[in-house]
């Protein structure tokens, strides 16, 4: 173990566009943990839409700023325990930072069980896939021959959402950026149908993908995907509100039209939700995902960048929609 | 009983604000029932915002046109029945249009049970109050101490949103435009605050009116007051979209800022309904609506114009916020 900690702070919170020069890497001292703490060492750091978020003003979370070290969650395993019930070597998820090492409360954390591979921690049994599970079961109650939209869907959330869709017996429909995407959607994982939002004319595509109109709109972007979903929706639609990745990244904000008019004339349910909300659930959830993945019928796909160095780039490559699955640096 | 049956007209589908120019009054035949319909003469005729929306294009019915028949919804009386189960002297609430005389096909008519006086047929017990009870009720999902925000307070279906809350013991703030309309609110109708629109910074008025944030937004009008609203909600609050009347007459539309955003990270949850939506539960309802008007916890306010001519005056009017309560024109 070296005696130092590297760590990625934010050097600057971005005006417009995030880029590389908005951080820099740091050596801190080793962390010493007190009574009651944990050592740990971070193996998988978690890249996110929202890391991008929490730089534009409180949220769940208070905003980010410059100066601190760049927020984030990740897959980390102890080394020296000073709180009973854990001992090197368990896994934790913990907001640790972008850093090699962290010392955390052990009071806040839990012990996750390994699994082979360990990444899909991270992926299909961490944030990612209960949160494709609970808001895209919870908020957008699907029905089997719903017609399901998602979009990002060859994003982290997304990939999954149409897959849980298609085992649910629903029609489903990703919007991804890109015919390789679109591609992978429809030959290889199950999606009956894929529109390609960067191929221009995005409410006429989507028209001809849903002509009976949208049951269900898993919305991972907001912006004009949300309208154009939104005026496709049939009468008594629901919309999962997961995030806006569209406006986080120096977008002008924008407005959404037909909003409240829509919502109204077709009687549309509008549901935000935040995968924390669910937490007493996730067992039940994992379980379920577990004998998904088991029996083939969820495939999970990650996107995996070796070298903690790489973080910066990592997360400024997955807000340009670079990633196909859950992108994640491993650090060690 | 004259022969002649007046009748209002579109003229013309207003481009920007609508004026009694955009109609014009005509005279037609009285007309004769066939067999399975009634005749019937209107006897008060509702003014809604949506009669203002319905020329924008279609929604839950077929937009309207330069020529045809202004609609409406009217509480008229049958004069000859051609069908069973219907005798002159019944009422019944129909979309006769603006009309003297109408035939209806008897099918399509449920007898209304007279109350006195009958113009509460249109306020209370009609439209106004089950779209009050409903969307608030079932949309709103309100708990004791709450706090309620409703738009168009003094509005026909907010006056009575206000007084519901109050009811259940929530915490009520109206907001309607003007000074008079906001000491009626909080003087006479018991709610516990009133913002007054006009008076400039709404948001912060809201913010001093709701300083914990809201709970539960009923949205008549759409536009600012629903993004001022958004802004302000609590986490996990409940936004029920009843209509939205800022955007119905010549407003340049307008998105919705903060969505999803803030859908997402406080889980709200909007939902659009229709009263027609819940048209099985009204006896219930209506069964509420009379014990609370009966024990003096719900006060009736209604706004009724005399004259078959007075309809374009009386809608005009009614979009420019004129009205206290439902109004309606007495025809007969």
């Amino acid at each position: 173990m070296a005696d130092i900690n590297r760590q990625i702070l934010i050097d600057q919170i971005p005006a417009g566009k995030l880029g590389i020069e908005h951080f820099r890497m740091t050596e801190a001292a080793m962390p010493t943990p007190g009574e009651g703490e944990l050592l740990v060492r971070t193996r998988y750091i978690s890249l996110d839409a929202a890391n991008r978020a929490w730089m534009l003003g409180p949220t769940y979370r208070s905003a980010l700023s410059a100066g601190q070290l760049m927020a984030g969650g990740a897959l980390a395993e102890v080394l020296k325990s000073r709180a009973p019930g854990f001992a090197p070597g368990d896994l934790v998820f913990a907001d640790t930072g972008w850093q090699e090492y962290a010392v955390l409360p052990a009071r806040h954390q839990t012990k996750v069980r390994a699994v082979e591979p360990m990444s899909h921690l991270l992926s299909v049994y961490g944030v990612a896939g209960l949160t494709a599970y609970f808001g895209f079961l919870e908020c957008g109650k699907p029905k089997p021959g719903d017609t399901v939209v998602v979009s990002a869907a060859a994003g982290s959330v997304g990939i999954i959402v149409g897959q849980i869709a298609a085992i649910k017996g629903c029609r489903t429909v990703g919007i991804a950026g890109g015919a390789a995407k679109c591609a992978l959607l429809t030959k290889e994982l199950g999606f009956n149908d894929a529109v390609d939002y960067k191929a221009g004319d995005l409410a006429g595509a989507l028209r001809a993908a849903c002509p009976d109109g949208i049951d269900v709109y898993f919305d991972n972007v907001g912006g004009d995907i949300l309208e154009a979903c939104l005026f496709n929706m049939k009468n008594h639609g629901r919309i999962a509100c997961c995030g806006a990745v569209s406006q986080y990244d120096g977008a002008a904000p924008r407005g959404i039209r037909g909003i409240p008019g829509l919502i109204v004339t077709k009687r549309l349910n509008l549901q935000g939700f935040l995968v924390m909300d669910f937490y007493e659930q996730r067992e039940k959830a994992i379980a379920k995902l577990k004998a998904w993945v088991q029996s083939g019928q969820l495939k999970v796909h990650e996107d995996i960048i070796a070298g903690f160095e790489n973080l910066p780039k990592a997360l400024v490559g997955l807000l340009a929609g670079e990633n196909i699955g859950k992108r994640m640096v491993k650090v060690y």
